[in-house]
């Protein structure tokens, strides 16, 4: 099953003439969730070939623009589009009067149906699950409230050894099987030891995803171990008090996270327009956790079963 | 004096890859004036190079998103690298609503006097005047409150011929001439005819947007003789009932409209994303109006004095 993260922007507020405001793109087997919708995210939808009518979740972390003025003109289109199956919005509070509002002076009846979920960037709650995966909020530290997310696949189905498996089992004890479970038979005699016919499943894969935010290391409990991190990192280590100040954090901070979180791969974005050149966040991010990458405009990321 | 208009986006609301929602760009002498401001135009400006902090005026003429939903970035932006001249915002009513929600959600104060002008977009009247030009309302018939924008240069002094001005001349008198007044003695008599001295000013130009709009004659007082006309042509005139029941024009009825105007110059614009190849439309527009351009990404046209 893909568990790809595509990246469509890695500009903080001010924008550069080659870089775009923050939006990510993450495809969990059919399924596919966009991240934050900064300004112009349905042209660089185009761009990289995501077909905007095939989202069904949309994940904002807070109500500073960068993060979501492309929201509306991606909804507009999906509506002239003729769009009819159901769009799942999860964001802070404000943005369903911010939308109602633009709705109601645009006479805009949406041609499907959207779901707004109100979220409490304050707390790490579970906002969303369905059959493959669970979705929990991370709270962040901003100037506005302001939370991340973080996406779990849930745990996968054993998987059977097929020529080890007797042939007297029928479809309902094969699916216990898978589900870990041993076989009996009615008097209580052991017929098929689980460990015996099956093999450990998949390994299910997680992606957090730390918008805005000073360093906070109390989330470190809920990133813990993850497979890929994406932290902001708008400012060099130099300009740590400006990170502060402005509740942003630097490339050494995103990677010392990183590094006491154990995570397998680090991911920087939301660069500050100051730097044209990326490649000294990247390596102050790297001199204390080594497997970083840029998060820039288009790069895809794939994480294995 | 410069008077020049520069197209930053063609495509009507649903986008093109290769196009950009609405937006103009009128310089009229230092004066930038922004018409229209569809998704992505702080990064169009960039493309070509217009300062926005040199943008003193923006009008909107509806609010569809493809008209509008850029000026969020663009006054965040603006914000964001510390404007302080105020901005003049002229729109339908709702637009001052929607973006103090916005703001108020953002937290945002901005760093700069933000004028909202609220228009009534179904009469011609004047809202705005400064020395050199003036603009009026043009009302337009779409499926929310719309209305295009007349930008005329006032008329302008005479111009004095050096080698036929007597050298008893005050300062006050030569205003007065270049004002097209003659100049009397304190007793009645003629001193200087200002036919005898002073030759034509230069020519005031003008420039009417119809924005989204189905065709309308009764705009034609307003718009006769113009020396640029832009005008919607969101499809050819096979589509002309989709354009009846979407409110909007074919590349034949605006040039019908500029024929009947008889303006100088034609633009067309605002092309449905159906045309991959806008000739057609250009064409058709020709064979009823030959002096048509299509107003698309990237060009600029002069108006001569």
């Amino acid at each position: 099953m893909d568990f790809e993260l595509k990246i469509l922007g890695s500009s903080s507020a001010t924008p550069a003439p080659d870089r775009h405001h923050t939006a990510q793109v993450l495809t969990i087997g059919n399924q596919i969730n966009l991240i934050d919708c900064g300004e112009n995210t349905q042209m660089q939808l185009m761009r990289y070939k995501v077909k905007h009518q095939r989202i069904s979740n949309i994940f904002i972390s807070h109500l500073h623009g960068d993060h979501f003025f492309g929201l509306f003109g991606l909804l507009s289109t999906m509506h002239l589009q003729h769009r009819s199956a159901p769009l799942q919005l999860f964001g802070p509070p404000g943005l369903a009067e911010i939308l109602t509002t633009q709705f109601r002076y645009s006479f805009t009846q949406l041609s499907f149906k959207l779901i707004f979920h109100e979220l409490n960037t304050s707390v790490h709650e579970q906002i969303f699950e369905d059959k493959f995966i669970t979705v929990h909020t991370l709270p962040m530290q901003h100037r506005i409230p302001c939370c991340g997310f973080i996406f779990r696949e849930k745990p996968k189905l054993r998987h059977l050894v097929k020529e080890k498996l007797p042939n007297f089992l029928t479809p309902p004890q094969l699916i216990r099987l898978k589900h870990g479970e041993d076989i009996y038979a009615e008097n209580g005699e052991l017929l098929v030891a689980n460990a015996d016919v099956t093999r450990e499943p998949n390994y299910s894969r997680t992606y957090a995803y730390c918008s805005d935010t000073r360093y906070k290391e109390d989330i470190l409990p809920y990133i813990k171990h993850v497979d890929l991190l994406y932290h902001e990192a708008t400012f060099l280590d130099e300009l740590q008090q400006q990170a502060a100040y402005t509740m942003h954090s630097t490339a050494r901070q995103a990677a010392t996270l990183a590094l006491k979180a154990e995570v397998k791969r680090l991911l920087i974005g939301h660069f500050s327009v100051r730097y044209r050149d990326l490649e000294p966040l990247l390596l102050e991010a790297q001199s204390v956790f080594a497997n970083t990458q840029l998060a820039t405009e288009g790069k895809t990321i794939q994480v294995l079963e």
